[in-house]
């Protein structure tokens, strides 16, 4: 059993002392708060990560944050089969190229050989393509606007924990529409609901548009993308939304007899968020004591401390419990911690390192006064707040803080963007870790090369900018504006 | 490709005409429910299934009803990877003997032959006890309640949608323990929620008891079940609860520092539900027209069909809208029909055909007299029920269905249990598909054997109820109640 790349020893994992300084040493730092807050652990198996249950939770309250918006704009959800038969992942050419090497294959099965390999899914464009291929026969049939959550397999040499693993979670939208502006709109909508839910309720500001064509899905007509700033200067592609125009409906003859009685292909769309984005927020919203989980999706939202001493220890605990459950009635995801094994000062490292949102102190003298102590993890200070009204000032924090971890993400982002009008400030912005770099390019694929090359950056976004210059490698008038940085 | 065992052609599925008696012709009726009512459809991956939305939904749907009781019941949820190394699920004997044969096994990765094979999970005992055997270092840190929703693979010769499928969504709980006791009473805790998850929300009555020891999980001290009658005589396991006692323990090494300073093994639990009790839903509580839905788990409780015709239409519609908002406020699944290519006599027997609970009519006449038409699926006479005050009327019609669907099939059990005093009645019985056969038994291997043998139906839950009678095969006083019945 070998192990990721770059990961501790599995008898060191789990068992860290003390997180390094975010800035100075950024990747262990990652590392370290991702053990020590117990959001994932190093499995047996290569590149596969365990998510515990803190870590999942919060990727619960993604997924229903994601579900909510899908169901919103009338998705619903289906399961398709984890193994894909082999002839299928090269029946759209660009889509095997793709794939074909990142694929985990099946070859034994109930004690025999199989005659035909079947692929673990990479994505499930290809089997979900035949199966509309039965299901749609008329107009009438559409559109089909249909979701999966699930887990899939990408072989990747370098793993990190969320954010290159090889198995994830994921969801995957797969649509199939009448006319190619529905599939286009579909495409350009989810991108929008991606958005919203990353700078929502991930408190993630993301720069959106479209991919250029090197950087497209493969099989894609167009491919959109959200791309947020990481401390480090790179990009995370944080959620993607595919045009397939008719590529995927000729492989798989996904055909539909239209109202004037012509048989017709379909346009499909497909699009993904994966657990990845949890990693963009550990990322993003952490400091030098633990995490910070935005308040929309933190497992506890507030965790209670009780003051325990002496003589007035029974009225504190159940003084504590009586606000636990009143936060809990009105619908506060709230924690009380009564252990008596450790000390308050111990909890309150522990719960800030766990990065929940609000601490809320509770003491005799609060008692008497009627008042809680309540201690934002970020942005707003200590302060004493009356238990009358507790519910209502606690939500009122819980939105602020929410407020606060957007703007200070996005006036990261913008201090992070810069222009460059030559090769050179390309260059240096990229090695000087400026984040993202707008530049004016041209369709031509040598000069793209060029400033890849140069830059040891990609391009990750075009935006919809006017292109008022010259391209930055060749000199003649730009087609496009777009953002390069090196990415994850 | 080949197909699964029995299933129809791929070309064939999907455009099922008519649905065939259910009496007559049960197998066939039950594939014809499934594809018509558009729950799933075979897949080209030999014995995989796609769940189709509708079915799906109540998947969904099934899950909440679950993830609510185990939450309640303190339970977290995580997610460990679906490949697991060869070695693991050797490590323990009887587990390694029960599914090996079973098992799909990736053989090649990123283009790569792989040095260990890996097992695609058919269960998720030896992964997760491995990363116990990390977690747990005190006695403070138990217990461990730990649940996984996700995907599992296990090679099947025969299947059939939803019972028995090659891959299918499944939940399995696995927890840590400090005494014998504690791990004895969780197990039998879970066999209790899955009791009052099947018996409440999917309205199936079950016997609850434990398995004869021929038939517990392979690793297991105690395996407990519930066992639902379908109408064909036959049983089918709906969920299963295993005290694993510390056989796991050992295996992984899962050992914990007591308060006494002594170090010691854990005991450990696991159990689970599959998609299969969906395939019991479909066979316990359809009919000749179609499926029947509980009204918990139906993804529409209700259908509104307008009755639009003349110059009434607009208002008719309107009032249909209205109705529907008003339902959907109160927290009916509803949808309105406004479908106008199809006649209302269309739409009933298509929302019949797909068990939708309730069925609302409003033509222009009922809107004129501010009523509308209700018509249950079963059970419950058509009727005209005032629009003021409907979503109460509503949901008493819901609740009053649920309970006479559990009425009518616990009504089907109890005339279908049966006690057999000789070995001649107790192959009488099953040869005449009464159901469940309640026989005195001992505890010799010998005794079970023959009763198997001579039967063809197997031991499915031994009950709570004293023995007071001799051993069926062998005459001795007997030890234990159980059922037989053959079995899915």
């Amino acid at each position: 059993m070998s192990r990721p790349a770059g990961a501790q020893s599995l008898e060191d994992s789990g068992f860290v002392k003390e997180i390094p300084p975010k800035a100075a040493q950024f990747s262990e730092w990652y590392t370290a708060v991702v053990l020590k807050a117990e959001l994932a652990d190093y499995s047996p198996v290569r590149g596969c990560i365990v998510v515990r249950p803190y870590g999942y939770t919060i990727w619960e309250l993604m997924q229903q944050g994601l579900d909510r918006r899908f169901k919103a704009t009338g998705h619903v959800n289906a399961y398709f089969p984890l193994f894909i038969p082999q002839g299928f992942l090269a029946r759209e050419a660009e889509h095997v190229e793709g794939f074909a090497p990142e694929v985990a294959w099946v070859t034994r099965g109930g004690g025999e050989e199989l005659a035909e390999p079947l692929a673990v899914r990479p994505t499930s464009e290809t089997i979900i393509g035949h199966m509309y291929a039965r299901w749609i026969k008329s107009y009438r049939d559409l559109p089909v606007l249909i979701n999966q959550w699930g887990n899939v397999v990408r072989w990747e040499k370098a793993t990190r924990p969320f954010l290159r693993t090889m198995e994830f979670l994921w969801q995957e939208g797969h649509t199939a529409h009448r006319t190619a502006e529905e599939a286009e709109a579909e495409a350009r909508q989810m991108l929008e609901v991606y958005r919203d839910f990353v700078e929502t309720d991930l408190a993630i500001p993301v720069l959106a548009g479209r991919k250029p064509e090197s950087e497209k899905f493969p099989g894609a007509v167009r491919s959109y993308t959200i791309e947020a700033l990481m401390p480090d200067g790179q990009a995370l592609q944080s959620g993607t939304s595919h045009d397939l125009g008719q590529n995927f409906a000729r492989a798989f003859g996904i055909k539909f007899l239209d109202s004037d009685n012509a048989e017709k292909h379909v346009y499909t769309t497909s699009w993904g968020v994966s657990w990845r984005v949890l990693g963009g927020l550990i990322m993003v919203h952490g400091d030098d004591r633990g995490l910070v989980v935005p308040p929309r999706v933190a497992p506890f939202q507030a965790v209670i401390v009780p003051i325990l001493s002496g003589k007035d220890r029974d009225a504190v605990l159940a003084g504590a419990r009586a606000l636990a459950g009143q936060l809990t009635e009105a619908g506060v995801r709230v924690r009380l911690d009564d252990r008596t094994e450790v000390t308050p000062g111990y909890k309150f490292n522990d719960w800030e390192m766990r990065g929940v949102p609000l601490r809320l102190e509770l003491g005799p003298r609060d008692l008497a006064q009627r008042q809680v102590v309540l201690v934002p993890r970020v942005g707003g200070a200590k302060r004493s707040t009356p238990l009358d009204g507790i519910a209502q000032a606690v939500s009122d924090a819980l939105a602020a803080m929410g407020g606060e971890m957007f703007d200070r993400a996005k006036a990261y982002l913008d201090a992070h963007i810069v222009s460059a009008a030559t090769v050179d400030e390309l260059v240096e912005a990229v090695a000087q870790r400026r984040g993202f770099v707008r530049v004016h390019a041209c369709d031509a694929d040598a000069c793209e090369q060029r400033l890849r090359q140069a830059s040891g950056a990609s391009p990750r976004v075009v935006v919809d900018e006017p292109a008022d210059g010259p391209c930055l490698a060749c000199g003649v008038p730009a087609t496009h504006v777009v953002y390069y940085a090196r990415a994850y």
